[in-house]
């Protein structure tokens, strides 16, 4: 009997397991939901829309692309992305969402694509790119167009030689006053455009940045949008080498592309000028500066922050419910083998994810809340609060993705082999938050930026400049040689943790005014390189806490005795695990002894305990719909092994009894050796 | 004109920043490569097989298989499968590598297929299996078909319910005395095979692990071998349900499959009988103890971390190339954009792993010496450090894939995006390392058990019998409330590392001994886990600490003055980099002054000074050839960027101007729009 004639469907009843463990959590998950999304009317949205992408078959959301080649993955993804639009469309003319359209649709939009949308950068670069840096007159000519997709776009910036450092893109425009046209060119094979999603195969217009020349002088970089490929028969123009930039560990159907140009022409009024301009006759005019950047930079980051706690979430439900599904290595002996949750190892691996979910998250919203308040301040001309706003932006996006895949590997891991199956929805989890380790700013260069402000407030600090609010701690922090007297409290984790910044900010300032003394600024600061990490990622780290601990003070009033309990459980979970895992720091500055250690470690093992029955519920509470995790370890009805049965079954290698590389290159290669 | 008329070949000249830095290095590089693969004769051997390889036109190794469907990656595995096989019987029957065949064979044949071969279980598993389990007669019969290929098989042992715990296993083996067969039954889901290499459509035998049930009485676990596939057709038996596991992270052609039995007959000469067997009339008779299989274990333990060491030596020499030829980010604004090598916080990122490579290779040597002295006591009937050697090669073989994942995920990143593409052939190397961290023993489970020889080996301390040498330290430790003084050198390092250790496992015995009061001994040690994974961490660094101490002792009197300094100075980086890493765990048990941590951070820094020059000749002397690289940006001629263009041309949706899904999806799409 070979497999194929094997029919099977997965199961619809709950696993019993499951179903015992969902009867003891000990508050009412629904409340726990309305309130993590925000509200009740949130959720209602949310399930909308998921029903309406689950429900809708000419999505085929079965179809596993995993078994596909790398071009019919492509296909794939362009056919999905115009239903998904077609959908979008639909939504936006019912009003779904209001001003929140877009945060709404994000990720239930984004599962239908699980390796990214080759058409996605139309709405979160394109558009926002065009509304940026077109003047009033262009956005008149463009954003329609862009709107209603009869253009389709992306942002061509990085190239294979230079992401990080913009400064340093090869790609030149050079303005020829006789017939008023700027020349693209790509002078290096290092100039070509490299990474814009759909530039390989899917856009016909992308905006383009290029150092500018009119006149003979340099005007440094600015946008242009030009035509790539003709709009009725899609071909590359003249003078344009495209394609996409092969495969990668993730995001497979994002169409990454290059760009590279021969001496391209476009019209004068091609150039982006928003923030300055080109004359006819050549004249080089500025507009207007480009401080409000940085806003939209922190916006961005504020998505990606949020983004990564959404991917620790979904990776913590998959890991928690088969750890509850699964059984291993009896405890006792004597006894049936135990759910492997009842694996101390196994919870103190879940439960700090778990919690760190809501310390992320929270980070996230907090930051979103200065971004408001400061934008509205710059708004009026106050710029004061933008480089803290800019430094807290970077080390939140830094550490927020470093520690996501942390996070998504250990439990990937925590799931054994069976989480190395693609089945498993681990491995999509993980190029997500991976690729945010390099996009939108190398997560060093990030770190590198927050501490260059705080070494530069720490200075303003000594010669007695009142420090704004995220940085006000150094300020209160005693300078001298007593030791922080230890303070096992939550809040006192938490002075513990500014203590050991403020006092390692202080020993990275000595250090490089020292260098400074041999060296230039900024070789000084390249050899302090790697105190200045440190001191970002502490910064961070407070900021964390202590977004945890507001959430904790704000929420429990308002939400019933049983979830405000859950909630200090998990605030005493991250608070107590945050400091054992920075433990190093913490005892250069901090007057803690073996027995305060070994009391951190007693209070972990009791935060363990008191989740215990919680940790179901709070992973089911945080809603996702089954085609989001997309996992057969992680489903919510726990019939795991149905269902990694049902995933095997689609490999096209298991449609057949035998494979024709038996015949083909085996049986011969067997038969020359008898 | 667009792409694929462009034709382009990379540049054949070395990338000129390598060529001086090549220029720089303070030793001899060729010396270097002789000693680091043991002898001149090794590196001869190595070079010659390795041109055998590449210059086999038949295995086309330029094909790029990353832009295949799932099933066509198979097909392409088996061809080069085959090859290879041709290439190593050819390298048999001239006698290449004598002794050390398989050894010296291992690395250049498994680059052929960096996603794994279908057909590598034959040598690894299932003739080492029918050595090791069956008897003479048996041996006799099944050992020559499988040596020639006429028979094909693989080693099913996990099955989809129990991986670790291999006596919670389900598949039955029922002996028939009227009909002298056993039945092999698969009672559940769960019982399935899961997971072993080339069973999905591979292989035709299988050695198959069930439960033994004979005259109504249970035996245990025992092996049977299986005809799975009828020889000349390849298809499935009569009641075997077959096929692949599905689409992984990574081993994508190792052909990982599934096996369910519905009651399946073979006769009573295919249970595998070294160890115990049944009679005709059903009577069951253990023939020997499997103690033995403890050494077998811990020789493919010392196997898994030598190829831990090899993958953080790729990852290392690609990303220090890639560092030397990529110029980013100014350090001095007025000057041309520097290396990225440039940056300390690049080399600290790279530098100390380097060092790794040489901790965890020379680890791995240590644990294999001391498995043939312990095999040879066994066989004299001393079985006294078999305790020993199993829980040092647990804890080793689990830090370090864990740590080389930490590796060359760093190293990866350290590349920017491009270390995110497929052709910059880290995504292979993490793969191979992080399926190291589950198969042979899931590394908690590995820690745990190290844990568990260290709380045994304490007890005895405490009742004065004398210990082990790998752990002797535990009793050279003296208890007490005086703090350890901190002696910087490098044996201080390692003592404060061992008093640490000693002061752990003090504590976790305590505890443990206080929970025994109140629980089982299972249940106690399950509520002390983190404590004893710390505790079996610590020990095993500690070990990697002495073995890299002891290997520069060795070799520093047999190289060149030059030679000795670089590898006295990897010592230094290594031992300052771990106190550094584990400086939370030392601050508790050892009288470390903030001082003391600003002193070790300046080492640290001197360190990276001074093997600056040396870094390269280092991981050139590592003598990888680029198809074993397999790296756009890690190729030893640096032309980086002509070889990502050359890689991204290789996609098959690079192969024409327009897509299919253009007029099949967008544009109409768009029209609809309208």
């Amino acid at each position: 009997m070979s497999l194929f004639l094997v029919t099977m469907t997965v199961k619809t009843t709950l696993n019993q397991d499951l179903k015992e463990e969902r009867e003891k959590v000990p508050f009412v998950v629904e409340e726990f939901t309305n309130w993590f999304h925000g509200g009740e009317a949130n959720v209602k949205d949310k399930r909308y829309l998921e029903n309406l992408i689950v429900n809708n078959s000419e999505l085929k959301l079965d179809l596993d692309m995993s078994y596909m080649s790398h071009k019919e993955k492509y296909e794939e993804a362009v056919r999905r992305a115009t239903i998904a639009l077609k959908l979008f469309k639909k939504l936006r003319e019912e009003g779904f969402g209001g001003a929140n359209f877009f945060e709404k649709i994000l990720l239930p939009f984004s599962s239908v694509l699980k390796q990214g949308s080759p058409i996605s950068l139309q709405f979160s670069m394109f558009i926002p790119g065009l509304m940026k840096l077109a003047t009033p007159e262009q956005q008149a000519k463009w954003v329609p167009r862009a709107l209603n997709l009869s253009i389709i776009g992306t942002y061509a910036q990085t190239e294979m030689g230079h992401g990080t450092f913009i400064r340093g893109l090869e790609t030149t425009s050079t303005y020829d006053p006789e017939t008023k046209e700027f020349i693209i060119h790509s002078p290096t094979i290092t100039a070509y455009k490299w990474w814009p999603g759909g530039l390989g195969h899917t856009v016909n217009h992308a905006i383009v940045f290029a150092q500018l020349y009119s006149l003979g002088k340099h005007h440094g970089l600015h946008p242009f949008i030009v035509q790539l490929r003709d709009e009725e028969t899609h071909k590359p123009r003249e003078g344009i080498t495209i394609g996409e930039i092969g495969n990668k560990v993730g995001f497979n159907t994002v169409n990454n592309g290059f760009l590279g140009f021969d001496k391209v022409r476009i019209p004068l009024s091609h150039m982006l000028m928003k923030n300055a301009e080109i004359r006819e006759n050549g004249e080089f005019v500025k507009n207007q500066s480009s401080i409000l950047n940085y806003g939209t930079m922190t916006h961005v980051r504020v998505g990606i922050v949020r983004d990564m706690a959404s991917l620790i979430a979904r990776a913590v439900t998959i890991a928690m419910r088969y750890s509850i599904v699964r059984r291993q290595s009896p405890i006792d002996p004597n006894q049936p083998e135990p759910k492997v949750i009842e694996h101390i190892t196994q919870q103190m691996k879940i439960f700090p994810l778990m919690a760190k979910v809501f310390a992320v998250k929270y980070s996230a919203d907090n930051l979103m809340r200065m971004y408001l308040k400061v934008t509205s301040e710059i708004e009026r001309g106050d710029l004061e609060r933008l480089p803290e706003l800019h430094a807290l932006s970077c080390c939140l996006k830094a550490v927020s993705s470093n520690e996501a895949v942390q996070a998504v590997e250990t439990l990937r891991l925590a799931c054994g082999g069976h989480g190395f199956l693609t089945s498993s929805g681990f491995h999509d989890l993980y190029t997500n938050c991976t690729a945010a380790q390099t996009y939108e700013g190398e997560n060093t260069v990030m770190l590198l930026q927050t501490a260059r402000y705080l070494i530069k407030v720490w200075g303003q600090a000594l010669s007695g400049k009142k420090l704004p609010p995220t940085v006000a701690y150094l300020q209160n922090y005693k300078q001298g040689n007593d030791r922080n007297k230890w303070n096992p409290s939550i809040n006192g984790i938490l002075m513990a943790l500014q203590t050991t910044t403020s006092e390692k900010v202080a020993l990275a300032y000595k250090h490089l005014e020292a260098r400074k003394k041999l060296y230039s600024a900024e070789e000084a600061a390249n050899q302090t390189g790697v105190e200045l990490l440190k001191v970002a990622e502490l910064h961070c780290q407070s900021f964390l806490l202590q977004s945890t601990i507001e959430m904790v003070e704000k929420c429990t009033p308002k939400v019933s005795l049983q979830l405000a309990n859950v909630l200090r459980d998990i605030l005493e979970l991250y608070a107590v695990d945050l400091a054992l895992r920075f433990l190093g720091d913490l005892l250069q500055f901090n007057n803690i002894t073996s027995n305060d250690v070994e009391h951190l470690q007693q209070r972990m093992e009791l935060a363990l305990k008191s989740l215990r029955n919680s940790a179901l519920g709070i992973v089911d509470g945080f809603d996702f719909p089954d085609y989001v995790l997309s996992s057969t370890l992680g489903a919510y009805d726990g019939n795991v092994y149905e269902r990694l049965l049902e995933a095997a079954k689609k490999s096209p290698l298991n449609h057949e009894d035998v494979n024709k590389s038996f015949h083909l290159y085996l049986k011969p290669f067997i038969k020359s050796n008898l």
